[in-house]
């Protein structure tokens, strides 16, 4: 049993909203590498390559356009 | 003939929304190496690469886009 | 003339339609590589590798979405 | 000025627009290489390359997206 | 302040949405990039390159879904 | 706590859409690697690989599909 860390998709704003997209996209990496002191030690070395955090900003992306859609794009 | 693994895209929470995301994607890893020693081989290496991670978290956003969608957000 | 393989997207459940997700996957691939032999031996290997299992498994869920809104992500 | 090559998103069929995605991506390739000599040497190459095969059936994948919510999924 | 470039997503017929999708790739390249020498010197090279080519038609794919929506796709 | 950087979606035109796009394509970068030198480091090296150029121009792609989305297309 997974612990409580996602409560909704709802956000007061867009910048929130990215906000979300960042933690929804950070979980999938968490809980594929659930040691925290591995995933640092990674991020140290992704942190360095282009294509690398390309990859994981597009993670983002995608997640965001779920939480977007979630908000009705906060009109 | 599959076993039945997948009774339907609906959630209670986003959470658990989450969650079917992730059995989705294992999924689609699993049709293609059944053999789950060879996968647990293979999740020890990707664990420790911080791109493959990064497209492992990818395919779970695919989902949960999907798996967002059929709950209508839950909102 | 490419034979008769697609009749439409509909499907009785989520599973039915991860499985023609899966399908859909499969034809993009066969359609430049005709030759059984050579997918199978391809196979062999990447099944032995996880970025590409995770490629493959992403192509399953980029048709998972289709079919799961042509089905009305049957609700 | 391009030649008139897509006249529309409108199928008769799920496999008609299947075959109308395989032509958007194509095209996509074509447009950036338009030397048919040196595209066939390519797919000769990554024809034998399960990564290869694999990116080709994602970009299907987007376009079939599309083109079958063109066709509101031959409901 | 970038000069006017793009005035609309809103074409007469899908090809031309088509050549919008293009234009939108190849802007997203030449922002980052924006010495057009480089930038035809890289294309002689992944011209050559299968997998480059295939991931440039992907991202043709993804804004040509885009342009397809605000078109209603053209029907 | 992070600084005040998206104020919502909703643009005056497409070509500022697509700007916001690149904005929140960056940022997702930046919030992995917050060093702007180290970034810009990166980018000299990365603004001379073509795939390179073409992953960063796909993570705009997903952006603008969601701006486009929250200003309707700017029909």
């Amino acid at each position: 049993m997974m612990e409580q860390w996602l409560t909704g998709l709802k956000t007061d704003t867009a910048q929130e909203g990215y906000e979300l997209a960042i933690k929804l996209a950070r979980k999938g990496v968490g809980l594929t590498q659930p040691d925290e002191a591995v995933r640092k030690r990674l991020r140290l070395k992704y942190a360095e390559d282009a294509d690398s955090l390309t990859f994981a900003s597009q993670v983002i992306a995608v997640h965001f356009q779920t939480v977007a859609a979630a908000n009705d794009y906060w009109k």
